[in-house]
């Protein structure tokens, strides 16, 4: 089920960012990147908190972030990954709707590994910032991103 | 459903520090808990990865993540909530069985918010460590936690 375009909080997330959805959820390249790799999964309806969604949703999120994090991780080589939410804003959250963080990781990508988390909540709020501002794409271009998802999608 | 003992990778887990179970889930408190409240929630089978649990095991671990969150989050008079799974050993993984980090958050429960993952990343390293010279049990009495997974099994 493709939509032309995809809701993220109150962004309109072009459909070339988006490389796997479902009924219930859909998945996009990040706008700013933490690692090479570092992906969104999203439940499509828009609700801040986890405890939101229906049972439905979150079984579909999770065997979502499940597909994508596997594909990713062997696509990239990579051995472990990073899963995240951070619901509601007093645990990091931007944007107001349900995320995902996906990281795949790998020996030695960061010094020690709880830096990944220093990186993840700067790159949140960068996030949101990027997509303040983000008429211009200043950040990746649309070309760049849509590069990305085209390459992913091809895994599902 | 309830055991009398669950398994958490090689460790035996007393009933006792169970709060709430389901056919496929259990949460259980932490022996090395980050803030007052930290606990985390495990598929009974016991497997290394996310990927390895079957989709009914998926949609079960994140329904009782979903509700334990819900749930402490309201009786701690929490605003937020941190969720993690570190999947595999290069993401900071140190017991080889699946488990969900659940950590209710409040404004200025840490100075800045990243540093929750940094004291995550250590307790993981400890929560290992303890468990391996847990004979003692000398963190934490089976007391103090039993006390505690009572008062969350109320809530259920």
């Amino acid at each position: 089920m493709e939509a032309t375009s995809y809701m993220f909080g109150p962004y309109k997330i072009d459909k070339k960012e988006v490389f796997y959805s479902t009924d219930f959820s859909y998945a996009l390249v990040n706008l700013r990147p933490l690692l090479p790799v570092h992906v969104l999964v999203c439940p499509r309806r828009e609700v801040q908190r986890f405890a939101e969604l229906t049972t439905d949703e979150t079984s579909d999120l999770w065997i979502t972030a499940q597909k994508v994090g596997k594909q990713l991780e062997s696509y990239h080589k990579a051995s472990s990954l990073t899963f995240t939410i951070q619901d509601g804003p007093q645990a990091g959250q931007t944007v107001p709707h349900v995320h995902i963080h996906i990281i795949p990781r790998k020996s030695g990508d960061f010094e020690k590994n709880d830096e990944i988390y220093d990186a993840l909540d700067v790159k949140e709020k960068e996030m949101k910032q990027s997509l303040d501002l983000d008429k211009e794409r200043k950040d990746r271009s649309i070309e760049e991103m849509a590069e990305e998802a085209d390459e992913y999608r091809k895994l599902f």
